[in-house]
C-alpha cells in the first residue's frame, strides 16, 4: 500500500521568528512512526524578521524562511509554490510565530492579517478537494484566516485575544488544552494548541500525537 | 522526589552546522515524558561555518552556538562554561555536525582533533565523578578525544573511519545500528548511532528513546 503523503508546511526554524522546532520535530517524528510520507514545505520568502533567541530581541540579520525551514527537514524541504493539493492526502501546519509573521501577518494585523499566497492557495485546494487539514498552537488563527467565513471550527487553546479575533474572521473558536484535539468532522480540520498551552514538549506532544493519528485516520 | 537533572549539550541548530534538530528534539522529548529535567547548553562561540541547508554550501554568514542553540531550547540555554558537573545527574550529548565542527574539531582533524575546554571539562568531570553520559550520531567521536586513552567503549554506528579514529584515540568502537545502543556500564557511557544509521526520523528516534531510558536508569 502507498504510504499516506502528509505536507508539513514550515515558516522558518525558531519560535519566536519561524516554525517552533518541536512541534515540527514531533509532528514529523509522529508521521514517520505512523508510517506516512512527510512532505516538508515553505514558503520562498524573506523573513518578517530575525529573533536572537537568546536575548529575544530582534536583530539586523536577513534570514530566508525556505532556507532556515530547510535546517528542520534535513535539507529536504519543497518550495511550497511548486506544490500542488494533488500531491498530497492531508496537510498539517506547525505553530511557531513564524505561522504568524511569515506565512501570515496575524501577529500585528490580527483579523485584517494577510496570508501568503502561495500557502493560501494549496491550503484552499486541500479544502475543496476534501483532504484533512492540521494547524498547531498559533496556526489555526492563520487558517481561520485563509478559510475565513466559512464557520469552520478550531483551536488556539484558551487565548480570549485571539479566540475573538478567529470568531471575527467567521470561525468558530472551541476552548481546549494542550492534551486535547479539536476535530470539526465536516470541514475535515484537526487543531490542538501544542506551546499555546503546554509548559512543556511532553505536554506539547500529547496533543501533537492525537491530531497526526487523527489526521491519518482521515485520509 | 526531585527530578533528574539532565544536561543536553547543543552545538548550534541544523544538522550541517550545529546539532541535529531531530537527535536534540526528540532528546528533549524523551527526557521530559520520562519525568526528568533537561538543562540546555552550549558554548558561547562562533560556529565554524554556516551552511545554507537548502543548498549543502557554505555562506558568508556568522553565527554564535550558543544564541543558535537557543531555537532548539526555546531561548532557555545556558553556557556551558557557567555549568558544573554537581548541577547535573546525567549528561547527553546529540549529534550533529556541530559536534564535529563546534565542539571539537574532529571533522577536520580526525583523531588529532581539539575540543572545547568547557565542553570537556564539564565531561572530564562527570565522567570522574561516575555520572552517566551519552552520545548520539557523531557525538561519541568527539566524547572519544574528551576520554581518550581511558578504553571506553562506543559506538557512532558502522563508519570505518570515524571507527578507526576512535581505536586510534585509545578507545573501543563497537558497531550498531540505529535501533542499538551500546552500554558501556563500567565507563557509565552510552551511546547510539542515530542519524549515522538511520534513513528516517522515527529510525533515529528508537535507538534515541532507548538511550534515554538507559540514562535515567544508572542515575
Amino acid at each position: 500500500m502507498a504510504k499516506k503523503r502528509v505536507g508539513v508546511v514550515l515558516s522558518g526554524c525558531g519560535v519566536y521568528d519561524g516554525t517552533e522546532i518541536h512541534e515540527a520535530t514531533l509532528t514529523l517524528y509522529f508521521l514517520d512512526r505512523a508510517g506516512a510520507q512527510a512532505i516538508a514545505m515553505a514558503p520562498n520568502i524573506v523573513q518578517h524578521h530575525v529573533i536572537d533567541h537568546l536575548l529575544g530581541a530582534a536583530t539586523s540579520e536577513t534570514r530566508n524562511v525556505l532556507v532556515e525551514s530547510a535546517r528542520i527537514a534535513r535539507g529536504q524541504v519543497r518550495d511550497v509554490a511548486t506544490v500542488k493539493a494533488n500531491e498530497l492526502d492531508a496537510i498539517i501546519i506547525p505553530g511557531g510565530f513564524g505561522a504568524a509573521k511569515n506565512l501570515s501577518t496575524i501577529a500585528f494585523d490580527g483579523p485584517e492579517a494577510k496570508t501568503n499566497p502561495d500557502v493560501s492557495r494549496l491550503i484552499l485546494d486541500m479544502y475543496q478537494a476534501k483532504k484533512p487539514i492540521g494547524a498547531l498552537c498559533i496556526a489555526p488563527a492563520m487558517l481561520s484566516k485563509v478559510l475565513a467565513g466559512k464557520g469552520v471550527t478550531l483551536t488556539i487553546g484558551d487565548d480570549a485575544g485571539v479566540a475573538g479575533a478567529i470568531q471575527k474572521m467567521g470561525n468558530v473558536h472551541q476552548e481546549s488544552d494542550f492534551a486535547g484535539i479539536v476535530i470539526d468532522t465536516p470541514n475535515r480540520i484537526v487543531t490542538t494548541a501544542a506551546y499555546m498551552c503546554a509548559a512543556s514538549i511532553a505536554e506539547a506532544g500529547q496533543g501533537i500525537e492525537k491530531l497526526v493519528a487523527q489526521i491519518l485516520t482521515m485520509v
